[in-house]
C-alpha cells in the first residue's frame, strides 16, 4: 500500500552559490518511515533553482558560477555573436541581480523527481542535489518535498 | 488509498510568449476530487516548453523572451566569444524559428512535477506555471497532466 | 491499488551525442505489467543528461550538438558580448570536455517524469526521450526508472 507525505523545508542561503540538500532530503525520507518511493522536490521561488551536479571537486561549483555570470550578466542582454551595447533588463526594481536570477532559474530546474531506496535517494556516486541561489545576498528559501512510497 | 487520474489538456497559443496554466491546472485538480498529491505535467511538443517563473511583473516575461532570442537567434549558431559569421541551422524546413524552438525547449523544461494540497498547487507567492511557446505563430498545444493522490 | 517498481537501466554511449531511450523505457513499462501510471527517469551521472526532443530529422540532433559546443566551448568561459580571452575552466583534471559536460548537464535535465497509458509512454508524435552524452568518449551510463501505477 503506497502512502504519501508532503513536507515543507526551509534553507538559509548565504548569497550566490550552492547549498547541498542531499543530507537533509535523506533525513526527511528516513523520518517518513518509507523505504522505497519517489521524492518530488520543488523550489518555491523564481530567483533560485535546483540542480544535480558534482559533489567532489568544489571547483565544479565555482566554474558553474562563472559560467552563469558570463551567460546571464547583470549588465543586460547582448545577442550571441554581437559585440555591441547590451540591452538593459526591463525588470530591475529589485536590483541588477534580480532579472538574471529569473533567467538562470528558467535555464535550470525548479522541480526534480528522484527515487529513494532503503531510506536514501538513489543517486550516482558523484551526484548531489543542490539549491542554487542566484541572488547576491543570502535569502531564506522554502521548498516542498513530496514522498510517495511504501 | 492513493488514486490516479490522467488528463489531456489543450492550449491555443498566440505565438511566441507565455500562457499561464496555473488556473487550468488547479481546475483539473479540483475536478479530480483529490486534495493532496502530485501533479506531473508534460508538454507533448518539441518546439514549446514549460517553465515556472514570476507572475507579477509582465516585464519579467518580456526579458525572458529577449534573452531567449539573444541566446538562440534565428539566424544560426555563433560560438561564444566569436564575432564571426553564424553557422546556419541544418534543420530549417519549417522556417527560421523552427530549430531555435527545439533548442530553447532543450534548455528549459518539458516535464514538471509539483505537489498539490487542499486542491491547489503548492507554489510560491510569485510563481506561475507557464507554457512557453517558442514558435512565432500560434499553435494548438497538448499537455498531459497526471494526478496521484488522495 | 497503485503499485511501484524501481528498475536500474544501463546504456553504453558511443561518445558525444544522443541515445534514444524511448523503446527501452516502453519495454520496462510493459514488463512491469502496469498499464497506467507515471515513469520517473533519473540519469545517475553529472556529465550526461536527459532531454526530450525531435525524433524525425537527425539534423535536429546535429544542430543541438553544434549549439551545445558553441554555448559551452571546451576552451573556457567567455562573457556574453565579449571578444576577449577565455577564462579557462578550473576543473579540468579529466580533460577539456569534463567541465563543459557538467555545465551542459546543468542546462538540460537530470530527471524527467512522464505518464504512460496502455503500456507506453504518453509522448507527442515527434517526441523521443534521449540520453545526451556530453563526454567525447563513449561511457557506460546508469539510469533509474521508477514506475508507479496500476
Amino acid at each position: 500500500m503506497l502512502r504519501q507525505f508532503l513536507r515543507m523545508l526551509a534553507v538559509q542561503t548565504s548569497g550566490e552559490g550552492f547549498t547541498d540538500l542531499t543530507g537533509a532530503l535523506n533525513t526527511e525520507i528516513q523520518a517518513s518511515g518509507l523505504t522505497l518511493g519517489t521524492a518530488t522536490l520543488v523550489c518555491l521561488h523564481t530567483s533560485c533553482s535546483l540542480t544535480i551536479n558534482e559533489n567532489a571537486d568544489p571547483r565544479v561549483l565555482q566554474d558553474l558560477t562563472s559560467f552563469a555570470r558570463a551567460l546571464v550578466p547583470q549588465e543586460g542582454i547582448v545577442p550571441a555573436g554581437a559585440a555591441g551595447p547590451r540591452q538593459p533588463y526591463r525588470h530591475a526594481d529589485e536590483g541588477p541581480d534580480d532579472m538574471p536570477s529569473h533567467i538562470r532559474t528558467a535555464l535550470t530546474a525548479t522541480s526534480l523527481s528522484l527515487s529513494f531506496q532503503e531510506g536514501s535517494l538513489v543517486l550516482g556516486t558523484w551526484q548531489a542535489v543542490y539549491l542554487w541561489e542566484h541572488r547576491r545576498l543570502g535569502q531564506r528559501r522554502r521548498l516542498s518535498l513530496h514522498l510517495i512510497g511504501s
